[in-house]
């Protein structure tokens, strides 16, 4: 099958009326979605469907990004893609003069998280498994195989990734069995959204607590006596058993953020997420030093696998949160897996947004079962919004993202929600 | 005068064509230019002229961000924007939505680049001057002003950069009056593209030599054994006094960087230029711990300041090589400056392009007046292309920038030009 056709669509969802997704840096995004259809030379067959997610303004820039790395996929076979996918995701990520607007991060690199994605999607779905099957049952050599570690060497060689994965092979068959019983352990954030009032947020936390969850996000980071009273009122909801996370959504300085968490810390925070921006590793490693034994969590606006590994070099980072559209698709994130697995550092995927839950279970399934292995401190963001408008949404019990079932990276967006969300410029 | 229209333009130079701007990551560079024009409500008033640098394909995507931040633009006066630019420039990078594009990196960052900085040349057109002598007139207190320290004050508060540019205050006019007469320092890299032929290169370096030049770059990293028959080669040419600069366009890995850095120490380089990723802050300052006293110089893909605030606090960068449109124009250029004053780092500006070196000649200007004060070891790049399009290009002598002297930034390419070169997509 070789890949001939892509469609490109401008999806916008106008989550801002509701202040759903709130918060100290993003006000009032409108959750939305640069989308890619491949299609190939095989008639009836299935569609490679991919996605980024952004906020609103802007989706149309990361179209024509999309458009810009077509040239790089159309006229290529799923069987050559797929022979050598590390070689194929640098000649997409690399075409020098693409390049030159990155590198590897921003516009261009969402762009790229779609198209690849759209890749494993249809790969997926041709091979009649989910992704994380898909993944699972890949020998690790062939796992290595998919992962350009250009740049990472120095961190992590390509044969000590494949002893990694070596290792847990053999542990692989009874972790599934384990992971289709239980599932995955999620955490929600549709509680603490800063845009809801008081009386919206204690509703959703006693909801939560009966629904069976453990792991509460907050957004914190306008106000800091704001901030102190709403931790007070979430902590006096889901008592001191459960645990309580804070998101910073990068508002602070060093400094800043060394205060406020030392304010903060009588919460007993399970981790502080992005106290500053996301780009500032020696930053999160004084933040780290300075207010430990709380622990630093970022990735969601980490740029690439690069800059993941200098986090864990540093030991800025103790919460991993890499992101399914952020950096380039299923490779990097492989990449991204393999980096936290070496320096023992749990990943807790981003999600949210427009379909990313619907993403990140399918690399936290495969992290769990054929890499890191169970940790208690792995939980995966949840929040319960839009996953009305997926094919194969995701499925929760008790706080638990369930296995994904069906073939595909479950990325695909219904028909009819694509044709009556499809953006047209003003 | 209010802003009130703009023009976007995507400018192209078929430079592939003669293997001009050739190096080891990009063979086949097609300079191109996404460019603003920026109009104001007065008529007969100037109007200011943005660009940023590109390869080629993609420089429609530039086009695209720009349009999508002219609303953070248009309908704002140039009085108001000039009273607080900190403020304003926070607005125009801001936009949350926007922002969740980069943040403050790729596509979105070079855009804001293209408008911020035709907004300088605006503000200078009306000013009467050219850009460094409007910079260089503004007190110490106006300068910092124009400088959003959000996740620097860690390394740089307010006060300290005050103060930087307080000592310097007195030497002004002596500074002024010694370039004026002398001009700013500057080295070729139009000798040493990977592309040319051993004739080519011994051609242009006797030329240079006979011009007066001290400071030659080549490119080097696609092989080791030509790397070093190219050096000795050039060595040969410009002899031992002249100063010898590789550049490897970010091609090796860490461990590869130190182990051909080995190799090419013989020809006493005075600097290696983006060894690796040029997002890998700890890896620079691993290979500069390495290969010591070899100077590594980086910034040309850095992306912003947060960035650069690292790469000079982990004594991973020796020489600071700002790009005028890769971060955010002009005022995040002197938050680089002030950040590498501080840290006593020279600024040896990235140049070559299209209209790199108009650029960033007001920026060495400034920096060599106002803040660093004259150093022997700040050389600004300076390539021999495309500068015949430019209303106000550079004028050279014996290698040294003359000081410009119309009013602007230089940034105008010429109407002619501009319909020539205006790319039509396919």
């Amino acid at each position: 099958m070789k890949i001939t056709d892509a469609e490109i669509l401008d999806l916008r969802f106008p989550t801002s009326l509701g202040r759903h997704g709130s918060d100290a840096m993003n006000p009032d995004p409108d959750y939305s979605a640069a989308y890619v259809i491949l299609r190939g030379d095989v008639a009836g067959a299935a569609e490679g469907h991919g996605l980024t997610f952004t906020i609103g303004r802007g989706n149309d820039v990361v179209c024509a990004a999309i458009r810009a790395l077509l040239p790089r996929v159309i006229g290529h076979g799923l069987r050559e893609i797929f022979s050598d996918m590390a070689g194929f995701w640098r000649h997409v990520n690399g075409d020098s003069q693409l390049r030159w607007l990155g590198p590897d991060k921003g516009v261009i690199h969402l762009a790229s998280a779609a198209v690849i994605n759209a890749l494993w999607d249809l790969h997926a779905k041709q091979s009649g498994k989910p992704l994380w099957r898909l993944l699972v049952d890949l020998t690790p050599a062939e796992l290595v195989r998919c992962v350009d570690f250009r740049y990472l060497t120095d961190a992590l060689p390509p044969e000590e990734a494949l002893d990694l994965l070596q290792r847990a092979a053999p542990h692989k068959a009874a972790r599934e069995a384990v992971l289709r019983s239980d599932g995955i352990q999620a955490y929600t954030t549709s509680a603490g959204w800063l845009g809801y009032s008081d009386d919206e947020i204690r509703r959703r936390c006693r909801d939560a607590v009966n629904e069976g969850w453990r792991h509460f996000k907050i957004k914190i980071g306008r106000d800091l006596a704001e901030d102190l009273r709403r931790a007070e009122l979430v902590r006096s909801e889901i008592g001191e058993e459960r645990f309580l996370m804070f998101d910073a959504n990068q508002v602070w300085d060093v400094p800043q953020a060394i205060r406020w968490m030392g304010e903060l810390a009588r919460f007993n925070p399970w981790w502080i997420e992005e106290p500053t921006s996301p780009d500032d590793i020696l930053g999160h490693a004084a933040i780290a030093a300075a207010i430990a034994p709380i622990r630093v969590a970022t990735g969601e606006h980490c740029a690439n696998a690069v800059m993941f590994k200098q986090f864990l070099q540093a030991g800025a980072l103790h919460v991993c949160q890499i992101d399914a559209c952020r950096v380039a698709g299923v490779n990097e994130c492989l990449a991204i897996l393999l980096l936290a697995a070496k320096f023992g550092v749990p990943v807790c995927p981003h999600a949210g947004g427009v379909g990313l839950c619907e993403h990140v279970q399918h690399l936290a399934a495969f992290d769990a079962i054929a890499l890191a292995g169970p940790r208690e401190d792995r939980v995966v963001e949840f929040v319960d919004h839009l996953h009305e408008h997926f094919v194969d949404p995701v499925r929760m019990r008790e706080g638990r993202y369930l296995l994904p079932e069906s073939p595909g990276y479950s990325t695909e967006i219904r028909s009819s929600s694509r044709t009556a969300h499809t953006h047209r410029s003003p």
